[in-house]
């Protein structure tokens, strides 16, 4: 199928063709930035939030109850799950997360997972593109679940229009060490499984650090929310509001979002862009001590900017 | 202080010099690279061990009690702590840890911390030119700690000539996700905690991962040790293994280690050198969708590879 085919039948809600664009996107094709290329006129209509925390807070339920909420709502509904996936696990555990996912065989909740293949970037411009691929596509709400809490999961998070943060009570110092990391990114917390003990003191000590940020960068502290994923509860009150946030900050930071997004792109396929084989004989020559590694980065840099872009 | 100057006080073991040399690394400075690549051929004696793990595994106490240890050896430790620091936190939360550290008022212990500062990269690269600067000082064995276990961290660690993964019983199915992450980095499996429940079937999970390793990457099985860190239980045992691992696959693997540096490096470099306002200029562009995201990056790669690189 050529791309202005693809195109057309996924505009006219071909669910094989819209299937068939993303895996061409998960693979990391010429094929699939043709197809996005090609739709792009059509997106920025739907609305992009980031789920992102630390394990255990519960975000996949949260995911599967927003969901419910934005279905009985009409919205079509996206789901992108950013994978971390290795020779060992092959994408099985989020896999078995999609299948368990309740909405599985809704036509109007589409789920796709994008992995993190291999150590060449690529993540961050696949999941952008099966945002950009679902927006065209008419799914008006896009949920993009990152698993874990590093900095790479938190780039891709803020890659969405809404970072919704994921925290639980009691989880200790570690991470209120990453939470310290990911503060700033927060625009909504949700405090999941309030139920437990210590959720007062999660709550007041988020608003501690937000107290802490330094005036300049001090924006409207994000509003923080309690809810009971497991049980359905607050997901009402979260959704409403990071529609709210959504709407007042949403559209007019857009020209913002696309820098980080663009970043992100850009170092993707930088990182593509290396030669493997150079790559090996400059390390050899710095293991024997020949060559310092600052030498070794000034040929390496020289080398990739000889060559064209790898559009492959 | 001239950087041969520089030189000479760090190889006589001026610990004021080693000190600001540190700073002039963390703070990123062509002056820190200059001291590097002035050392750099005294490097190459020093085991580096990273450390790595989930939130809650207790890395901070394991590195303490291997520390411990390592100094009734007599051998000279250098801990370096990958800090999440944020605008929130300013590295407030490891400045604590560092401070709590039972050797930090020991000559023969140095600690740093290198932040996360921004987005721009430079933690890879900070890292590893500290490492390089306390193996060249003659700390024989460096002790890496991330705090977090994302993707970035994961690099960070595997910069290291063996990797140790801390896990403990029973964080939960998410943790189980990160883990098929991260398997494959390690080299020594650590189970901390080892007196909680769930310490059998934790060792018995990593060891059937293993068995499911593609055949043609299987090595040999990472070796799993037990350890109480609280209490300081295991951990000569640890340090035992860790060293054979060390011995047996260290140094022969030099070469592909500085691949894997030199890349991080190199992807450091890149996120340096792109301009900050073409970047804008094409992010504007592409939220009013006059130009695709496609054509913004060809465009950013051009400009990039025409501007020399920026060494500041």
């Amino acid at each position: 199928m050529t791309t202005p085919q693809l195109k057309d039948r996924i505009l006219s809600g071909d669910l094989r063709a819209l299937a068939r664009a993303a895996s061409l996107i998960e693979n990391q094709t010429q094929a699939g930035r043709d197809i996005v290329a090609s739709l792009f006129s059509q997106t920025g209509r739907a609305a992009v939030i980031g789920i992102t925390g630390p394990p255990g807070a519960g975000k996949s339920t949260l995911v599967n109850e927003m969901t419910r909420t934005l279905r009985s709502q009409g919205e079509k509904v996206g789901i992108i799950a950013v994978d971390p996936s290795s020779p060992y696990s092959k994408g099985a555990i989020l896999g078995d997360r999609i299948r368990m996912n309740e909405h599985h065989a809704d036509p109007n909740v589409f789920i796709r997972s994008t992995a993190t293949r291999g150590r060449l970037g690529g993540t961050a411009e696949s999941t952008m593109e099966l945002a950009l691929l679902l927006d065209a596509a008419g799914y008006n709400t896009l949920l993009v679940e990152t698993v874990g809490v590093g900095q790479d999961e938190v780039e891709i998070a803020r890659l969405a229009d809404v970072t919704l943060l994921v925290l639980v009570p009691g989880l200790g110092d570690d991470v209120q060490a990453i939470k310290a990391g990911i503060m700033e990114i927060a625009d909504v917390f949700a405090i999941n499984k309030a139920d437990l003990p210590g959720a007062d003191r999660l709550e007041s000590e988020i608003r501690h650090m937000q107290s802490l940020a330094p005036a300049a960068q001090r924006q409207e502290s994000a509003p923080i929310r309690r809810v009971i994923a497991t049980e359905g509860k607050g997901i009402d009150d979260l959704l409403a509001v990071v529609r709210v946030v959504y709407q007042t900050r949403g559209k007019k930071q857009q020209a913002e979002l696309w820098s980080v997004r663009l970043r992100e792109m850009m170092r993707d396929r930088l990182l593509r862009s290396l030669s493997e084989e150079d790559l090996r004989r400059h390390a050899v020559k710095v293991a024997e001590r020949k060559e310092d590694p600052y030498a070794a980065l000034d040929h390496l840099t020289s080398a990739m900017l000889s060559v064209p872009e790898n559009k492959a």
